[in-house]
């Protein structure tokens, strides 16, 4: 039997989301003995998952600097501008981080460094629910 | 059995293919029995593989500014030249949207969200033949 | 028994380390049977993995170039800026080169195309010792 779980998230806008805990539970409970790799994707294109460092929240604040930076909200230069000034941004930030994100697993344990953490960035600016599916390879 | 198949891709020049359809397709014929995750690779280092918005052609023509952007055509400082002034643009370009690209699969369906495509993303700017490799992974 | 092998490497600095023998004899080595695809991951937020040009080392450079442009060292717009002028930067450079990357593989053998190679991009000025783990996916 593959393991293969939908799960939907909240986010509050623009900002990032530690899924961490979320997905190493997910795969202990449904797969203790699994070696192999998590996949997580988002059923979206405009947020991206993201493997960061987890300790200090001013790397993630760096992070959004650098993503406005890359595709700055309500952009001249943009032609697809009639869902609001962050939507086009949003597509552009999927870019730096999209849909899939992987973590090797060995029994049922996520092989993620001491720094690394599993974080949903959502790109709009407004509160979404966010699809998501985890795909755990053998 | 594992389901590995390669075929090619003939591209226009620089822009979008969209290969949904055919990716949906190889997938439900070659395994519609398959939950996993479909990996598809390209063997190239000047073209890459994105998820992106399906509905509006302005929001790749907007992926393709900011691709300018972060990788000018001809940029003065590039050492690498001699190739035309594509060339690096392309490898750099890569960073943004590279070989590989992933979806889940649930019997033989992708899981893609309402709103998500899958394209090639020609970076060079004259027409290529592009070889990839799609792998079913239960 | 799934492959899943663990193994560190040394860096010398901010750079690129060509990993492509080295991932390739492991996967010979430890599944010359396997068809499917290969995992390599990084444990850390600070350097990345890469395929790229394998033949002009001038590419490097100036995939340099624009990561330094993409997130300079020491931009006064960090709020994180403890750890050193290169430590936010690596964080951010990590958007564009991050842990994970993946080749097909037909039996024992990587599906690299001509002018693929597998690097570790090194985003921290200084010499790290860097832990990976390959996972092999049939």
């Amino acid at each position: 039997m593959p393991h293969q779980t939908l799960f939907t998230v909240a986010t509050e806008g623009r900002g990032f989301l530690d899924l961490t805990e979320r997905v190493a539970r997910l795969v202990r409970e449904t797969a203790p003995e699994l070696t192999g790799v998590a996949h997580l994707f988002a059923r979206h294109t405009s947020c991206g998952l993201l493997i960061t460092e987890n300790a200090s929240p001013e790397v993630r604040t760096d992070l959004e600097t650098l993503a406005r930076r890359f595709a700055p909200d309500g952009d001249p230069a943009y032609a697809h501008d009639l869902e609001g000034p962050d939507d086009m941004a949003a597509h552009g930030r999927a870019l730096l981080a999209g849909p899939s994100l992987f973590v090797p697993v060995a029994r049922g344990r996520l092989l993620l460094g001491t720094w690394q953490g599993i974080f949903l960035w959502e790109h709009r600016t407004r509160p979404h629910r966010r699809e998501l599916v985890l795909t755990l390879l053998p």
